[in-house]
């Protein structure tokens, strides 16, 4: 397991506790945390002094970050990147550029921008950074679309474009559907004209989930025990049996999407929130030429960083989806930055919707 | 799971119980189940007739055969491909033409030649079948070398050349290491450089057989329960980690396997002799990279068998090895044909050698 430790401070923590005291100018609040803890209470609204802009860096406004459960878990410490402390949370979220270096071409004051990297400590008023550190994304998309385009998104168009090549008519599986990248592929896939099965779990109001996953482009919604009650040819109908499966549960959950996949298929597993395994039998490597992969959008972007044109590509098509309709926003509760407290506490718990920060 | 039906018989079924009795010059015996049984009581030596020779056929006399696990389970039912009753067992031999038809430029008689396909029924005296159902091997290569070398001397290679580029220094890890793939990995490997770190089983000869592999080339030879106790380190010692795993047990031996891998890994599974699911923690997928294939040599052959090219190249490359002495025929115990009842009981038991029927 990779650990690596990260600066998110981007600053030095000046005070604890910054409450209505108003901020210097070269400074910030920032939700900052200096050791790791399940309880969340570790996090505290701080002031923060910002470094002076360089040639190279750009003075970013900080305008919506979302809480993500990788967030979370930075915070509780069992993430594979760790911050250095002191470090201030949050990896996800878009910024105002407000003052550009002399030397910076890539960006402009009013532009919007996002962080590209794991580890930016997103959750702060303001930041000072690399103008190479940021992407620029459209102003005339949602903010809360913008907040939140770069990973759970970004992770659907990969997913759906690296792995197995997909033609119109061809059919993904998923599990998770309902999850926010769950969501992502539905519609990307949609918008290519990839049918895609949604395995959801089940739940009190599974007629208006299947309904709203329906309106988004979903073809099959199916709940896990209505899959292992069901023969196969009903649950896939008329479509074309699955090339692709895409499972971010595991254990069971991960075992009927692979059961599902035709000959020669591809499993890409992006998370297991069942906290189990998957059983693989051998007979699905073997005899069923089942290849299984893992994908993990941190790693890609940093195995693609030394030339940003593939990093650039992606968010500028991802935006170009949200812009034309074919990718909503994300069902948010948004919350003022000083309430993050309560926010941090809904994310921790299950059914509750994607929490982002506003600024 | 892929369930093709295949006509083993090249001929007709003359009658049941050759015994002595002496057998026309256009027919053979063979060993031939017309139903599956777990018992194996289903095969009886018969004489059957073989079809005339064609213009692009061979008659070929079997000389040597080997039982292998896949055979069993085609007795049994339980493989993926099973035959067309009657049926003749055995899908690996080698026999020397003794006639060639007018158009057959490929094969002369006295040529040495194994079956390229599952399904060619080789328990037999003799066979007709198309000159393109074989392939040359050289004459002067063992006699069991020769029988034996077309599935897992083959599969060996194959996982070798097909997954993960491996340079000299590379570290390859596997379970069953003194199976007849495993062996043909460690000295194949040797002859490229690679290192081999090699899981056995506890065994009361432990040692010995440590030795054994140790004089083909492997590198480190460990049991699943030492590998248990050892720190991770203490097993590779001053190799590489390694970059490929080979699994043909499954279970808590292939999570060994898995476990080991450095980031970025690839475990091909090939067997799955514990009968115990793979348990993948998501983790491994997703943060170390790890990616999990299948190896089935019966469909990388028909995948390849449009252009025989790979195949004869293939074939021709591990004879050579083999020749060169870097690869030793299996430690074998050769059983005459018609007392192919002891041989089939002996391969039902573990720990027993392979058998081989000899023609």
């Amino acid at each position: 397991m990779r650990r690596a430790l990260l600066n998110t401070t981007r600053g030095t923590a000046l005070s604890v506790g910054l409450g209505e005291r108003s901020r210097q100018l070269n400074s910030c609040a920032a939700l900052v945390y200096r050791r790791h803890g399940h309880d969340l209470d570790t996090v505290r609204m701080e002031e923060m002094s910002l470094p002076a802009l360089g040639r190279h860096s750009v003075r970013l406004k900080m305008l919506a970050s979302p809480i993500n459960p990788a967030d979370v878990n930075m915070l509780k410490g069992t993430y594979p990147i760790l911050p250095m402390f002191p470090a201030v949370g949050g990896n996800e979220g878009v910024g105002e550029v407000v003052e550009v270096g002399s030397e910076v071409t890539s960006l402009r004051p009013g532009d919007w921008a996002i962080p590209w990297d794991t580890g930016f400590g997103t959750w702060r008023t303001e930041a000072v950074c690399e103008a190479g550190d940021l992407l620029l994304v459209p102003r005339d998309m949602s903010l809360l679309g913008a907040a939140t385009i770069g990973v759970n998104p970004c992770t659907a168009y990969r997913m759906l474009h690296d792995f197995v090549p997909l033609k119109p008519g061809a059919t993904v599986i998923q599990n998770g559907a309902n999850s926010a990248v769950g969501q992502a592929v539905i519609q990307i896939a949609a918008a290519l004209g990839v049918k895609t099965i949604n395995v959801i779990r089940d739940r009190p109001h599974r007629r208006e989930l299947e309904k709203e996953l329906m309106s988004m482009g979903a073809d099959v919604v199916v709940t896990e025990e209505e899959m292992q009650g069901l023969r196969l040819e009903n649950v896939i109908q008329d479509l074309q049996r699955p090339v692709l499966g895409l499972n971010c549960v595991g254990g069971l959950s991960g075992g009927l999407v692979l059961s599902s996949l035709r000959d020669g298929g591809t499993m890409v597993t992006y998370g297991g929130m069942a906290k189990k395994p998957l059983h693989i039998p051998a007979k699905a490597l073997i005899f069923r030429n089942i290849t299984l992969h893992g994908f993990w959008m941190t790693q890609w972007k940093r195995n693609n960083s030394q030339d940003m044109s593939r990093l650039v590509t992606m968010v500028t098509t991802v935006c170009g989806l949200m812009k034309a309709g074919h990718l909503r926003p994300p069902h948010c509760a948004q919350v003022p930055f000083h309430q993050y407290r309560r926010a941090l506490q809904a994310t921790t718990q299950s059914h509750q919707r994607k929490h982002v920060l506003i600024m």
